[in-house]
């Protein structure tokens, strides 16, 4: 990483004609961009290898190249990237690897213990949280082996026009998430009883994990509007005991030993900085190939934070018909963002800006590397479910609850977030890793960031060396050590990707 | 009510060819429409002395007419509505009635005294709802006079292209819930440090209640990225100290007789049935008309129920430029709806079905019973604040949680919610007083609804007496009383309206 003789500015890769400032002794503030050399009016800004954008003005070596003097190119023409031949999926090549997992009927295998209380519908969230506290107290203490009871609660009302193009993508997103492999198949659903979406419609489409009776403990759900509940408190007793029958089975799941190969792991970024794409991102892209080499499978998403770099992941896929379905969700989502009058531009954040990342196409550039160097071999819609061992390029946008609600709709059990700025992220359902790109915010914010891969610009150590210690992490968490996140209980909501109109 | 001979069918209007069964002694179902004459195939099905659509087969007298068997007339043309003429609005004529509410600077009466910790980003949800539980238990019980204390957090994050002509509507939302009256003008924000819709941008257009400086308990606010905090905990305490100094104020505020011309009463209702709109809403919109002679202020909503009645409601505006705009925001949402590839159809709900709500036509026919009769004096966006004493029209979607959100934006001290197939909606921010359509559900939620409006259908009671019964009760809730919801602190999330997209 530390190819520039100054110790204190980082090159990406030898072509660059800018760096990123790693240290406060500069006149140019942590995190910008410096020219290296020369670089005249119009000419193009390298980073990573590739153009980031053009000078609006020259610059002389040692100049701060900030934002507002980089234009940005066009994204990558959709229609003139080639699509890749076929060729076979890798055989995996690590082994050896295991962590103590709850293995399910259908084979997927959990990383936590966790009731799940779901709600059809908007209108039945406040009740659930209700039954899930009353659970949480009153139940949970008799059942020692079942780690937590969760709300799996969202904004999904009547007013999504259910038959709209779009509405498919969160009715999926409900159906996929109640089958995540944590909760073991023994999902509760609560609807009120007038929805559009009750509770039968969710669990017909939910693939059978479990080999119970359907009612006795197996997928069970109830209607508040059901005649027989007279009154609020008959109606939390009706969860409590559809609860208790769930959880006498899952307090019988026991951990046993799993081969790496189980890891379903989604990846994503949130409050970049100019550090994310060469301290965070590519340890996290490094783990993801250790994952991959090791038979697992590894989730990636963000469209927008891909859409830049679409031309080196087209290439990347194993055969046209991956390579047409990425370029498909690209296509997507430009008319989706076009449809509703924004492009990609307004995916920077200020704070992206001020942590030195000029604009969308930067990075995207950083953001790709969390994927690492694998084939991708298949594509998911937002809110579909993973079907292949190996690299997944799960489509969501990056909005960070969007990204991951989608990521578990697609069934991952390990989570892993990598940023520069800092947020405290964190989700209920599935362990969240928390990667700080630089040292200054993994000090600062010592009790909320699981791993520190600031080392990696402060050469302390290599991407390797923090890959390997990730991969590690992700092994030791998945067995149950706990997160950073579940000290506080700090959990974001779902938030359900609706790209159809409200009525 | 009781217009028709049999007193088991409820007939609205003289010239409807069909009634309503309000017994289950029928072969119909209680709810149902029934024949009252010979209706011919391709002849106006008659209720509310308004088409509902025409029959698809011939009935004779007594026949169930199911949805079924009805075509859905088309929307009124909204190029063909004449605009009224300009005349003046009437003077409050009804006095003497009042409330003990908080009188704020501004003008504005809160009907709670609430402190709002209000979230600029999703990001930040975690740590404010863990904040402010800790303020519940360790600083609230030195404030008697404070309510409650309450997280205005909701699921806008720098997904949201902030640029985007849709993003103004959950832009202007957030910045104006926070100034609703109930919080005395010292609500707080905690923002994260890199969004793009920090604390100073959401503050900066906020109304100025408070005479208190900034800082000092005035709209205060902080970032959790701020380089002085060392970890969560500083954070958490960074927070109390915040909440203190707004404490102290809010704990000065007292309740001081107040007219009912103070009283801003937001009006909706969910999980109708065909007793709606002869019970629940004809009860609401006689108080809706009592407060709006008394002075005071009324909002009402959800556009796709009142597209197919607004031939009716153009005529009660107060003129020309308040009738066009409730025409253009028919149209916008007609546009948007369209443009999701969703039409109006989307609205009606399978419980409204089996409620006995046939379409749309009849749904909006019974649901905008609950303005009342009085003039429109003006028509809001969505999320825009009330301006002006009277009936105003604020354009929401129709979902319960949206229009709830964009009506506590726009201002309202008291929500009054009616409901038929019942729901257990409530909000923490401002009482909710839920209104049953019908004595069995009411009897049924015996604990979960807080007036029964289906006194009115058995003959018990007439609109007018519930109607002051209800008006009566809105002041004692005002003044203090408990709601239903209050007993289980049953209160739903907000949700945003983003016609805009994710990036």
């Amino acid at each position: 990483m530390r190819e520039n003789e100054d110790q204190n500015i980082i090159k990406t890769s030898p072509g660059d004609n800018v760096g990123i400032v790693s240290s406060n002794d500069f006149n140019i503030p942590f995190g910008q961009k410096v020219a290296l050399c020369g670089i005249k009016e119009d000419e193009r800004i390298i980073r990573y290898g590739e153009t980031i954008g053009r000078a609006k003005i020259s610059f002389v070596e040692g100049d701060w190249v900030k934002a507002s003097d980089i234009s940005m190119p066009e994204s990558p023409d959709l229609q003139s990237i080639p699509l890749p031949d076929a060729r076979p999926q890798d055989a995996a090549t690590l082994e050896g690897y295991t962590f103590q997992g709850y293995r399910n009927k259908d084979g997927s295998v959990g990383t936590r213990n966790i009731l799940g209380v779901a709600a059809s519908v908007q209108c039945v969230a406040p009740v659930v949280d209700y039954a899930v506290k009353k659970i949480r107290h009153e139940l949970l203490p008799r059942f020692p082996n079942v780690d937590d009871v969760t709300a799996l609660t969202h904004t999904y009302g009547c007013g999504v026009a259910i038959d709209a193009p779009g509405a498919k993508i969160p009715i999926r997103t409900i159906r996929n998430i109640i089958s995540n492999p944590n909760f073991g198949g023994e999902v509760m659903v609560v609807g009120l009883g007038c929805e559009k979406l009750p509770p039968d419609q969710i669990l017909s489409s939910a693939p059978a994990y479990s080999g119970g009776e359907k009612g006795a403990g197996y997928y069970a759900s109830l209607s508040l509007q059901d005649k027989s509940f007279r009154g609020f408190e008959e109606m939390v007793r009706g969860i409590l005991v559809l609860a208790e029958a769930q959880l006498e089975i899952l307090n019988k799941r026991e951990r046993v030993s799993c081969p790496a190969s189980d890891l379903v792991v989604g990846i994503q970024c949130g409050g970049s900085d100019a550090f994310s794409g060469i301290t965070a991102n590519p340890v996290a892209g490094f783990a993801a190939d250790l994952i991959v080499n090791a038979g697992g499978s590894v989730l990636f998403s963000e469209v927008t934070e891909v859409r830049d770099a679409i031309h080196l992941l087209v290439p990347r896929t194993i055969g046209p018909e991956v390579g047409q379905a990425l370029l498909d969700e690209m296509r997507w989502f430009d008319e989706y963002l076009l449809q509703g009058g924004a492009d990609r531009s307004a995916n920077t954040s200020p704070g992206n800006k001020e942590g030195g990342l000029s604009n969308i196409v930067e990075k995207a550039l950083g953001s790709v590397v969390k994927s690492g160097t694998s084939p991708i071999v298949d594509v998911l819609g937002p809110g579909e479910r993973i079907r292949k061992k190996g690299l997944t390029f799960a489509a969501t946008p990056a909005s960070d609850f969007v990204c991951g609600t989608l990521q578990l709709a697609a069934g991952m059990n390990m989570h892993v977030f990598t940023t520069g700025r800092g947020t405290p992220y964190g989700l209920s359902q599935v362990p969240v890793i928390k990667v700080g790109s630089n040292s200054e915010l993994a000090g600062r914010w010592f009790d909320l960031i699981d791993l520190d891969a600031g080392q990696v610009a402060l050469g302390d150590k290599s991407i390797e060396e923090m890959g390997w210690e990730l991969f590690r992490m992700i092994l030791d968490i998945a067995g149950g050590k706990k997160v950073a996140c579940d000290r506080f209980g700090l959990y974001n909501d779902l938030v359900l990707f609706n790209p159809g109109p409200l009525t």
